[in-house]
């Protein structure tokens, strides 16, 4: 499997169907993306990666558009693409404006720049 | 200069001082942290970084509170013991609580892994 | 070179055909791939990349097949997609099945989500 | 919470303790490590990511300390020290030698190297 | 805005224009590239990255080729094609041969495998 | 091995001793530091390295202060901090000012900053 193909509806399992049908649902859509057609090679990463981003996204003590913007932020950092466009929709989708965006993109622009002069000039921790 | 050292207030140029000073009274402390004092090596890049976190870090369109959990999600994913540590004091003293740290810790996870995921099995962008 | 492009078998100098001949012959393959095209913009490090490669990919105290999903769990921890592709065939001419790639993506999924979970965490070693 | 603390059994909630003794059952120690300890600072946390880990580790089409190996490959790229020594002590527990370290730290350097050199090279996907 | 759009100069508020109008005169060039032009939706930012971006780049105890080769070096180790490419053509403009990139690529891809075997095997800094 | 050791040159085999001998002549230093005596773990990675570093760090087209320069800027983007520290020596050694490790860290940590910005607002590669 040197390239892994996404698994459509009409060819997955039983299984895969139910969880397919079960993100449908909590999301309102017609169709799954992408994310979960290719993890759906593998139904096990497939059943705990949803059973797992349910119970880390919802709402708790972090609202869930804060959530969605940290999810960016990481995603930013790690070059992403395809995790800063589905999260950067569900953020919008959640409230997110250009210029909370603009503002987001400043702080993890700073973040990598402060963390990377820490490295390079060996700052220690402050004594307490 | 293989290891630098930190420059204390009593052994800085005037110019120096200048910022410390600024940064003091923005902080209301008595004396800067480690950060600043090994950035004052090169007043330049002391003097821009602590502009640039003035014009980033303050409340805008995100609160202050939210731009330090983002700061801390970047530090945690480039394994910046001194910014998680410096951040966290900051975002604690606007209003994180244990819980929200816990939630943000458990974002930062997920995200790592899941950019990974998507990196490893090549998923390509939704059709929109 | 903004730019670089890369070096066909048509192309190069004696020393780089010299080079292509011995990858050709040791993969059994009619032409060498783009990795090695461009980095024969750079001879030296052509042939030291290729006589390192060599040395640490054939079978020793570990198994090729081991030595290849290695190199996949790196390359999607550092996103380098012509990486993971190519080493991805190379582990399924060695024998990895879509149930390994499965299992290896997961693996490297977790560890990516644990290891930010330790540096936010700041978790100290065990003491022994 | 700008350091979190390390929770131990006997200051545990009723709940995080039957997590700790299923950890402590299952690996057959006497107390379980700082990692737990640490994560034991949201619940939630510790026990989604003991299930995730129990799910992924076990022997399955990659045996166990093949999981290892990738395992320290990623947070050795990561630069999680935690990470390495815990599951580096796994690894040799499961039968890893001197000699199979040694090669998996080649390979995992190697890949690091060659993964760079393809994006400073802007190296394109072979074609098919 | 799950995907920003670039702000060209005909749709652009003077702000923006006033900043386009010194980025095109500083560099003699007709139109800013799409860094400025993305940037541009947060003007802000627009402002503060170039303002320092011609604070640090210009000579100075370095000079303007070297700034730019270490540029690379970190946009390789990060996979950023877009700085690789508009850094090396401004590298190139400076001065920087074919040869000089192909030891730039050598010494980021050996430095990139030492990082890691230093952080695998866990090297302890030599005692002064 | 959860935590290699150093080997000493008391202790080591006729093969390693023959590489620290080539490494103590070539720098004029009494006793190999702590990176080497790690990798003799690995006879072979610790031979391979030490050729490796000869052929690259050896002034060519570049000379061997800009080679040390860019070693420090992978070095700080990656969190190393023994690499850091080595490699500064070396610099210092070879005439890099305080003042030109301030310009170096303030490129690598704006290159940081801007690869990520990159990264968030997918800027796309311009037209040639």
């Amino acid at each position: 499997m040197a390239s892994p193909n996404p698994i459509e509806y009409s060819d997955a399992s039983i299984e895969i169907r139910e969880i397919y049908d079960e993100i449908k649902l909590a999301r309102g859509i017609q169709d799954v993306s992408n994310f979960w057609k290719y993890l759906a090679n593998d139904p096990v990463t497939l059943r705990r990666t949803w059973t797992s981003l349910k119970e880390i996204m919802g709402p708790g003590a972090l609202d869930s558009l804060t959530k969605e913007l940290i999810y960016i932020a990481v995603s930013a950092t790690n070059n992403c693409a395809y995790c800063i466009r589905s999260h950067s929709a569900s953020a919008s989708s959640k409230g997110m404006t250009d210029a909370m965006f603009g503002e987001l993109m400043a702080v993890v622009g700073m973040a990598n720049e402060t963390n990377k002069l820490v490295h390079g000039y060996q700052i220690p921790l402050d004594s307490p």
